[in-house]
C-alpha cells in the first residue's frame, strides 16, 4: 500500500470516526487502554529488539532512555488513553448560537479536522497520545514515527486496529507508515486535501524540514526561549522557588526557563541567592554587565544568549529597569512560547498578562506548567508557536473546527 | 520603502494598536467613515482616472462595475466601518477560565495575530472593509490591491491615514503596498515572521497563485459548489422560493447554489415546477437521467458537471434516492463551502446538519446566507474552505488567536 492509498483509507476512515457517537469512542480508548496494559510483554518484546538495534547504533543514553518501553512506561501509555477517554467530547458541541433579525438561528458546531498527520521522532508514547487524541476528537491519524521506534510503534498500532476491527471501526482510523524510508515522509507532506494538518513534534531540525517540504497546513513550534521575570515587589522566596522549578526540574524541555530578568531595585538582593541556589543545581550563568558587577564569577552573556534556547543547565541572566524593559526584552529575544513574572504588584501583573503576547503567560508561576496536560486539557497533541489555528499547548479541541449550523423556516436573501 | 521595510513598520505599528482600547479603535474607526465621506469628492477624482485606464485597456464591464466609487458606494464603505466599529471587540476578551485542582487559574485571552497580508482585486470597497476590521482586532494590515484600483486604494489609505495620525497612531497600521509590480507580491509571500497570516481575495487564480508562493499561512478559499437538497417532505413552495434565491439572487458569487439535489418521491412533482420557474430567470438546466426522464428538454448532466462552479445561470440537477444519496453526493462532488436541505422531517434535518461537513450547513434557508453579515459576524474579512483556523465566513473573531493567561500564587510542577 502506497502512503497515498494509505491516506486515502485513513480518510474515508475518518468519515465514520467523525460520526461515531461519544460513548463508543470512550468504550474504544478504555478498551485500547485494557489491551496495552494486557499485552505488556508483547510490546516490550518488540520494544526490545529496537533498543537492541539503536545500541548497536550507539545511539545516546537520553535517546535510549526516551525509547525504552518497561512496564511502567506502559501502564502510563494506558494511563493517558483512559484520561483522554474521561475528557468531554468536543465533536457536535455548540460553541454558541445566536438568532438572527430574520429568524434564522445560527450557531457554531465543533467537527473533526478529518486526517491528522503526526510525524515524531523515537518516542512510541507519542503512538499511543497522538492516536488516543485523534480518536477522541473524531479525526483518522496517519503516524510517523522515528525509525529507532518502527517496532515498537508497530505493534503498538497493531493492538490499537485490532481493538478498533472488534468495535467495527475501520482499522484505517489509526494508520502508521509501514515503512521507515526518507522519501515516505515527502509523499505524505504532499498529499494535500487528503490530509488535513501536519503535526511535527521533535527537535528544531526535524520541525524545520517538515515546514519546508509540506504543502499540507503544519501546526508547529519551533523553540522556546522562556523567561521569568522578578519584577521589584517578589516574594523572593517565591521568585527562588519558581526560578529553580524553571530551570532545573527538566532543563530539557521547550517549557523551561532560558532567561532570568531581575527588576534593579531587587537585584542586590535576589542575584546572589538565586545563584547559589543554582550553582547547587550546577547552572551555569551568563549575565549582563549589571549582573557581573554583583555576581563577578558569572560569565559575560553575548548577543546570542539572549536569542538562546539552551535546553541545558545553563541561564541568561539580565538585570531591567523595570517591567517596561522586561516586556521590551521579551519581545525582541522571546519565542512567544512562555513568560512569566513573579510580583506581589497587582498592575504589573495585569499589564504583563496582556502586554506580553506568549502563548502561556503567567504570573507567580512556574514556566513549566505550560503544558496541556497541566493547564487542563487533558493530554495534549504538541504546541503550536504560531498564532494561526492554535497557539499554546493543544488539546483536543484544538484537533477540530466549527461549521456554521442554520435552523431556517423558508429564509431567503432580499 | 522595499516591501519588507513596510512590513517591518507595520508589525512595529501592530504593537501600539495591539494595546489600544477599544474606545479610540472605535473612535477611530467612525473618524474614518466620516472622512470617507467628506472626502467623496476627491474618492470619486482619483477613481476616476482608474476607471478611465480601465475603460481603455477594454476592461470587462462587470470589472468596470467592481471598481467604479460613487457617492452611494462611499456612504457604504462609510457605513461599513460604522458597523465594524460598533461590533464587540474581540481583544482581551477571555473566552474561557477555569480553576486546577493546584489552585492556578486559566484562561484563554483572546489577542490580535499581528499583521494580515490582503492581497485583492479591483474592488476598492475591500480597502476600506479590510482595514476596518484590521483595526478593529487589533491588527496592522498590508494592502496589496488590483492594479487597476491603485489610485482609488492609494486615496483611500491615504485619508485613513490621515485619521491615524490625528489620533496619535502609527499610519503603518495600515499601510498599501506602493507599487503595481508583480514582484511586490512575491516579496510580501516571502514575509514570514513579520506577516503572519495572508488572506488572498479573488478568483481561484489569483488564490492558487499565492497558495503555491506563499511562505506564510493563507487562509483561502478555492470555489463554493452549493447545493440545495429538496426532501421527500419538503415544503415544494419554500423549496422553490428557496432554490430561486440560491441560484438567480447573484449568480456570479460562491454562496450561489451551483446544483439541485431532489428526493426521488417529489421529482415529478417539484421538478416541473422549479424548471418552469428558473427558465423564466434564464437557467440553463444540466440533468441527471431521472432528471431527463421527467423534463426531456434539459441538457444531459456530465461528471464535470458535478464538480462544476459555474457562477453563472447554469445549474445541475440531480434526483437521488433520499437523504444518504444526497449526502454521499455532497461529499463526494461538493467544496465544503455551503449546502441545504429543504425538509419538514425532524430527523433529516437533525441528520444532515451533523453529516454535512461544509463550512455552512443550512435548513430551510437559502445559501446565500453563508457570509459573514448575513451570519451576524458583522463585517467578513474573507470565507475560509479549509479548516485550520477558520471554516466559512471570517469576521473580527477570525483575526484574532488566544493566548493562555495564567494566575498563580507560587505553583511549581511536581
Amino acid at each position: 500500500m502506497t502512503v497515498r492509498e494509505l491516506a486515502i483509507a485513513t480518510k474515508e476512515a475518518s468519515r465514520t470516526l467523525a460520526k461515531t457517537p461519544s460513548d463508543k469512542k470512550d468504550r474504544v480508548l478504555r478498551t485500547m487502554a485494557q489491551r496495552i496494559e494486557d499485552e505488556a510483554p508483547r510490546l516490550i518484546a518488540e520494544n526490545s529488539k529496537d533498543v537492541e538495534e539503536a545500541r548497536a547504533k550507539g545511539l545516546s543514553k537520553v535517546m535510549i532512555d526516551r525509547l525504552t518501553l518497561t512496564p511502567k512506561t506502559i501502564s502510563e501509555m494506558a494511563q493517558g488513553m483512559r484520561e483522554v477517554a474521561a475528557l468531554p467530547d468536543p465533536v457536535g458541541q455548540i460553541v454558541r448560537m445566536w438568532r438572527r433579525p430574520n429568524g434564522l438561528l445560527v450557531g457554531r458546531m465543533r467537527i473533526p479536522l478529518g486526517v491528522v498527520g503526526i510525524i515524531y521522532e523515537a518516542r512510541p508514547n507519542v503512538t499511543s497520545d497522538a492516536a488516543s487524541l485523534c480518536i477522541k476528537s473524531g479525526n483518522g491519524v496517519i503516524l510517523r514515527g522515528g525509525s529507532e521506534a518502527f517496532r515498537s510503534n508497530l505493534a503498538i498500532v497493531q493492538i490499537l486496529q485490532e481493538v478498533l476491527r472488534e468495535e467495527g471501526l475501520p482499522e484505517a482510523c489509526v494508520s502508521m507508515v509501514p515503512t521507515t524510508s526518507r522519501e515516505a515522509v515527502a509523499e505524505m507532506l504532499e498529499l494535500e486535501g487528503i490530509i488535513d494538518v501536519i503535526i511535527p513534534r521533535g527537535g528544531e531540525d526535524l520541525i524545520r524540514a517538515v515546514v519546508a517540504q509540506s504543502k499540507i497546513p503544519v501546526i508547529k513550534h519551533y523553540k522556546g526561549v522562556c523567561h521569568v521575570f522578578v519584577d521589584a515587589s517578589a516574594d523572593l522566596d517565591m521568585a527562588e522557588k519558581i526560578c529553580v522549578n524553571a530551570k532545573v526540574q527538566r532543563p530539557a524541555v521547550c517549557n523551561a526557563m532560558e532567561t532570568l530578568l531581575v527588576h534593579k531595585d531587587v537585584a542586590e538582593k535576589f542575584l546572589p541567592r538565586i545563584a547559589k541556589t543554582l550553582e547547587d543545581f550546577q547552572v551555569e550563568l551568563r549575565g549582563c554587565d549589571v549582573t557581573r558587577s554583583i555576581l563577578p564569577q558569572v560569565k559575560e552573556a553575548k548577543e546570542e544568549d539572549w536569542y538562546a534556547e539552551y535546553n541545558d543547565l545553563i541561564l541568561a541572566v539580565k538585570v531591567v529597569e523595570g517591567l517596561d524593559e522586561a516586556v521590551a526584552h521579551i519581545t525582541k529575544y522571546g519565542s512567544e512560547h512562555t513568560d512569566s513574572i513573579v510580583t506581589r504588584d497587582y498592575s504589573n501583573a495585569q499589564r504583563f498578562l496582556q502586554e506580553v503576547n506568549s502563548s502561556v503567560v503567567l504570573v507567580n508561576a512556574s514556566t513549566r506548567f505550560s503544558d496541556g496536560f497541566q493547564l487542563g486539557l487533558g493530554a495534549e497533541i504538541g504546541i503550536s508557536t504560531t498564532k494561526l489555528h492554535a497557539f499554546g499547548p493543544m488539546g483536543v479541541e484544538e484537533l477540530t473546527t466549527t461549521k456554521f449550523v442554520v435552523y431556517g423556516d423558508g429564509q431567503i436573501r432580499e
